[in-house]
């Protein structure tokens, strides 16, 4: 769970402590405009697009950018990719709605729009990183959003980095601000969920703004070596987006006193939005905490505990409040007997909310423990689905309630290795959002 | 789709087509019987388990048994890895309801009842193959099933493999049956369903019976081989049981005339209860069969389809009936980002239903081709979900209405290895299946 453990009685509750978080480190503004437009390729389906500026006072040679392994990565990766090599980075465009994947011209489009930016920031065009997310295979609308700018621009202000988490997210039900203060200096993140979850990456859109004066070497490294915990060990629906990003820029306004605090307040960030995108899943109910112990590698522990939380039936066993526990066996078997058929499973003991459920590899249930295995479950429920009038399920809440999390524990007894993963149950509303509408 | 491409009208129509594909080889005898039971876990959730079982009129050392790879396997698996010694089979012995797996004193509750048997048939208890499907982790009823034992071996009667089939589903909408005739004998197969199918193998039960005279050895070979393109090229929810068993066994009543018949037979039989398994996997809506070729192995043909079949995201928008294509090209970037990172996708090609999407790497969409695509997504669902009362999604059909399915190609122009992977969409009858209420 989150190092803060957080609970909110409502959305307006929700609403404040997120404004509390949003103080803008030194030396950024942030903006967005936003504007309708028609998709060539459904043309009978009339959207809404955001575009959201991050942009600094100065551009900054230090910064870290982490893309997604997908091997369709979208245009506005491959371009990332080259501006990694840029002598400084200026701003970042985002846009929501269309991801600009294995589009047509994707590229020469992205690259345009850095262009028209460039001219009206006063910055070189490579010192513009796109972003972008939303549904692969279709167009930019190039001519609305060139069409937008100068209103983005406009907005630019500096204070609260609020608009520009509101402005980046898809089918988030709210925006995810996340913060540390190191010395006089401050880390502030923001993140987009909230389907096509697998990290290496997830489908994320992470943005962390920092005015600690740090080097861009150790930025990189830092930022790779956060992601581990965070983005990296987290999985809503086991899907490897094709427009991951996470980026990592620092104005540096600020001396940072001290980069081991330095590096701490980043892995919290980095943890803390990694958990409140899961929280933030796609129809999640239920966030499912897996420590996996007693491994022989890191590496083992954190595949086992991916292959818990991306099972499907256990997923909706948890979804149900059902202690269905013996699915979850299934899934730790499913890894195993696949990948690692040599491993012993014999010594195997778990805990369900601290409930002891598997000895030596074999449960012992009783009517007693079915009980508490419940009241776990629903302790740990962020909402309870609501039968839709129009077939269609949509969540219930527009904050999170609270931070709690379906906490199981594998201890293989086969070494000394460990890892945490963070995934969530499927539900109807998970169905409702991809099957019943185009997201 | 299945060599022989049907169509039924009604649940009566499939039922006398069903009877036709029933009769049993020469030299076997089935029966079942049901009893009521109260398990000991959960004392409120009185159930009803049933005892199928198979019996040859003599032991027979020609048989064939392929299990899970699921590294906790049930006691059924333990106990059949040691029949495979053992010099024949006499009898089958399935329970539904409990799969007793990881359950305490597992493995002697199965020989328990295989000794009870192997008094009432007059044969050794080692001939006698136990065979188990339903919650993990739960207790087996022993008393209660010892006191059916004897219904079930009254019951016992040639002529029939039906009152199998209908014996051993669990959330099956309906019996699978499939036959080759091969000179004057036949292969019939009869297979269980319907969720956490993954295989290598699937959440499977698979009893094949022929009175061809096929050695064992020859038998254990062609077996293996027969699964690669059927039972372990499908998928419907990637999760692997830790009770599948594919069981394949002669009488040796028929001289086997041809033996490429018989394994072509024995080919077709697996490929249309696989087949059969998907289409009645739970909630489906839509088969899916996905086509990989032009690929540098069948391996990487095989990991891709199935990374096709399994991307939750892709499996809703099917559900959905939207062409939402985009998410394809992310399953199969995911498989080769994370796996194969070396393999170029720049030269793919990408058609569903014949229509072509990608080209090159790039989509080519328009609002033509998108009404063409819904339409073939229409054409291959097998029935529409009907909004439920109390919340809870069931399926409203209890037969297939044909044997359609969304067809997927997908040439990577790296290579001459193919394969094809069966799958299926994801529904809310998926969901309420395995989180309304305890499967």
């Amino acid at each position: 769970m989150s190092s803060t453990a957080l609970t909110f009685a409502s959305r307006e509750q929700h609403r404040a402590w997120l404004r509390e978080q949003s103080a803008l480190p030194r030396g950024f503004r942030v903006g967005s405009a936003s504007f309708p437009f028609t998709p060539f390729e459904v043309p009978t389906k009339p959207a809404k697009m955001t575009l959201t500026l991050i942009v600094l006072d100065e551009p900054s040679r230090d910064f870290a950018l982490v893309f997604t392994n997908n091997a369709f990565p979208g245009a506005p990766i491959k371009i990332g990719r080259r501006r990694l090599l840029e002598p400084s980075l200026g701003a970042i465009l985002v846009n929501n709605k269309i991801s600009n994947v294995c589009a047509p011209g994707g590229e020469a489009t992205a690259e345009r729009l850095c262009e028209e930016l460039s001219q009206q920031l006063g910055i070189a065009a490579g010192a513009i990183l796109p972003s972008s997310t939303g549904i692969i295979g279709w167009r930019l609308p190039l001519e609305a959003m060139v069409a937008a700018l100068p209103r983005a621009v406009g907005s630019l202000s500096a204070g609260s980095v609020l608009p520009a988490a509101e402005g980046i997210v898809t089918t988030d039900l709210y925006p995810k601000v996340r913060r540390a203060n190191v010395g006089a200096g401050s880390i502030v993140g923001i993140a987009k969920g909230a389907g096509m979850i697998e990290p290496n990456l997830a489908t994320l859109l992470v943005y962390v703004l920092t005015d600690l004066a740090v080097p861009r070497e150790t930025l990189r490294s830092l930022l790779v070596s956060a992601m581990r915990s965070s983005f990296n060990s987290m999985s809503i629906d086991s899907d490897t987006s094709t427009s991951d990003t996470v980026a990592l820029v620092s104005s540096g306004r600020v001396p940072c006193p001290d980069l081991a605090a330095f590096e701490a307040g980043l892995e919290r960030v980095c943890r803390d939005l990694a958990e409140d995108v899961v929280r933030n899943g796609e129809g999640v109910h239920h966030v499912i905490q897996v420590d996996v112990s007693g491994a022989p590698s890191e590496r083992t522990a954190r595949a086992i505990g991916k292959s818990v939380v991306n099972a499907p039936l256990f997923k909706c066993a948890v979804a149900g409040n059902d202690p269905n526990v013996g699915r979850l066996v299934q899934a730790v078997g499913k890894y195993v007997g696949s990948h690692e058929p040599g491993l012993d499973l014999s010594a195997t003991r778990m805990t369900l909310g601290g409930i002891p459920l598997v000895e030596r590899g074999e449960f012992f249930l009783d009517p007693g423990k079915e009980a508490e295995l419940i009241a776990h479950l629903k302790g740990a429920e962020l909402y309870a689905s609501a039968p839709p009038d129009d077939g269609v399920f949509s969540a219930a809440v527009d904050f999170p309630p609270h931070e709690r999390c379906v906490e199981l524990c594998i201890d293989l007894g086969r070494g000394s290795a460990s890892a945490r993963v963070l995934g969530a149950d499927l539900t109807h509303e998970y169905v409702s959002e991809n099957a019943d509408y185009r997201s």
